[in-house]
């Protein structure tokens, strides 16, 4: 038995590995043990949710999904309290002394196993590797998802727009100022309305837009150009959506204006080369590309990186981040792959600007999700 | 160098390890390794994060954070994408050969490093003692979201009164049925007001609520039981808070009420055992034992379990499940822990009865974080 045909054993809470989600199909707060085999799956959960996992189990009987519980293995005293000790009854119950496990396994419960002669490989690639390449239902889930995010976009451009402008150039709503975190309770309220969250959303003004992962906090200026990030995800199912907007209140200026146009530039470049079997790396290398002829260098200038300084763009689905990765990396774009298109260019001075859209790899090409105006100006 | 007195090494992302958030200080939404010495602790971020890291550490002075990058210890290719190396490289460049890790450390990274003669042990109890008794800006926080939960009850209790009820018991939102969505949307709208977020709050209606963890769903009706669970994370600094009710619309029947009111008085009981120094597993047993001698039995039938089926209650902190239990367990609660006492009493044929509230462990006894209306008929 070679180590990707080898049952495959996941211990975590579903709410924290979405492999454990994706293939069980199962949600949880709590640690789980799922073990996946050629036969069938089996499901450990506690004693608090045996009776949803039972009806879970018979609603989707295809999943052929068997629920244990520590009682029904006979374990006792801390051993009940050990998702360890679970996988180890589970495994010696099922008569399995070979398991794959990703990278991410606990190394608490490994040495359990490995205790009781349990021999653990790390799997080589994705564990479901399927994952990558999504079912209508999950297309249809994902776009769900989007949809809130370009409505959560459209408010937020209408709450930036409908703002006054100080003398002194700061927005205004009524007598006080305009804040990043006004337009995020815009966005958190569109998106609630579309039975999503998105608990980290970015509204970054100025030079906080020049660091990709900020979320942003503060007054809001015209002038200024804020990128808008908005990566939701559906309160119901669990798939995410990712867009981005970068915009401006009032004129831009010439060297704003030409940042904004080349990175505009490089996401229609990165979607040109987008199509099934594309390389992910000559995807990431066309957008790149076009930001580098455009003379926007990537580079480290005092202790610190600016230009193009992260990939084109990721997976999405029960993740945020998953495969593919639009990057410089081996392996090609297969069909029903979601991915965000996102090239940005980030200068500490300038501030930052990153476009982005999440598409579904189709025959020939891709499909947007859900279309969402551009529009720099507000 | 005992165990004990080893550098701490995390490998993961401060979203999902609420240790790696709490010693570091640092939020982000990807993997980071984190390493805490006895001289200052050391944090590797990636190159996104470099700008957003440094600052941190310089604003934090007190915390002795160095901040290192793959650049910085010149890992290439995969390399520079792989945390188990980003470690691997840290350790050497600090010169550490033995570290403790918890049991949730990933096998991956851990494989990694013993590969490259590093001794990891696992951390025999919490990494971060600490944790457990909160300092007063983490109380302050804590009660920002039990503050936002309690608002939000508010919110629930005042949409279910308010709806009408229609001659076959069904409560109505106009013309239509009012439905545990309904509801939910009310909470999330009430907490997002109050800065915080609750994916997964449970507003679960009659048999729905004897799980306690089915999020419920559905049309509400008169005469059921509804278990309203609001568990707040902070948007800002990530503190949750944790709050249960259970109502009725209308008039509850005796049994109802019986039930209510047994598990109100087992809340009392253990709330009366709760001080610095008092036994974990007593004051589960004052719950519990309240609730035995109602002549309410916890026993499995037909396969499934029914009565108090889980512990007594848990801190609360940078993790909504963290140390305390309030449970079987061996342990005393200390100044400074800050817990939830929500005894609960489940069966199918009934539905499901949990009170919560959250209290800071003082000096001679505890205190509300906020307080909240009982109150069982609506």
């Amino acid at each position: 038995m070679t180590a990707s045909t080898a049952p495959i054993l996941l211990v975590d809470t579903p709410e924290k590995n979405a492999d454990l989600h994706y293939a069980s199909g199962f949600w949880a707060p709590d640690a789980l043990v799922y073990l996946h085999t050629a036969q069938g799956a089996h499901l450990m959960v506690s004693v608090l949710e045996q009776g949803r996992a039972q009806q879970f189990a018979e609603s989707e009987r295809w999943r052929r999904l068997k629920i244990w519980t520590p009682d029904m293995l006979k374990l006792k005293g801390k051993h009940r309290r050990s998702p360890g000790e679970w996988a180890a009854a589970l495994l010696r119950a099922t008569n399995i002394r070979r398991v794959q496990v990703p990278g991410s396994f606990p190394l608490g419960a490994a040495r359990r196993l490995a205790a009781r002669g349990i021999n653990l490989t790390l799997a080589p690639g994705a564990l479901f590797p399927r994952r990558a390449c999504k079912r209508p239902d999950e297309i249809g889930k994902i776009r769900a998802s989007q949809t809130a995010a370009v409505a959560a976009m459209r408010a937020a451009r209408a709450c930036l727009r409908g703002a006054a402008v100080s003398a002194a150039g700061w927005l205004k709503l009524g007598r006080r100022r305009l804040e990043a975190e006004d337009v995020k309770h815009v966005i958190h309220t569109a998106l609630l309305a579309h039975g999503t969250m998105c608990r980290d959303v970015i509204v970054a003004p100025g030079g906080q837009g020049a660091d990709p992962h900020e979320r942003g906090h503060g007054p809001l200026r015209a002038g200024e150009m804020i990128v808008l990030d908005i990566f939701p995800q559906h309160l119901t199912h669990g798939y995410w959506g990712d867009l981005t907007r970068t915009v401006i209140r009032g004129k831009p200026t010439p060297e704003q204006m030409r940042l904004y146009l080349a990175v505009k530039a490089s996401q229609a470049a990165a979607l040109r080369a987008i199509k099934p079997g594309a390389q992910l790396a000559a995807v990431h290398r066309a957008a790149a590309g076009l930001l580098e002829r455009r003379g926007y260098k990537t580079e480290v200038v005092e202790g610190r990186p600016q230009g193009f300084i992260h990939s084109t763009g990721h997976g999405v689905g029960l993740d945020i981040h998953e495969s593919p990765s639009l990057a410089p990396v081996e392996g090609t774009l297969r069909l029903g792959n979601v991915v965000t298109v996102e090239p940005g260019l980030y200068y500490p001075k300038l501030g930052g600007v990153r476009i982005e859209d999440t598409v579904l790899v189709v025959r020939g090409g891709w499909r947007l999700l859900a279309p969402c105006p551009h529009g720099f100006e507000l």
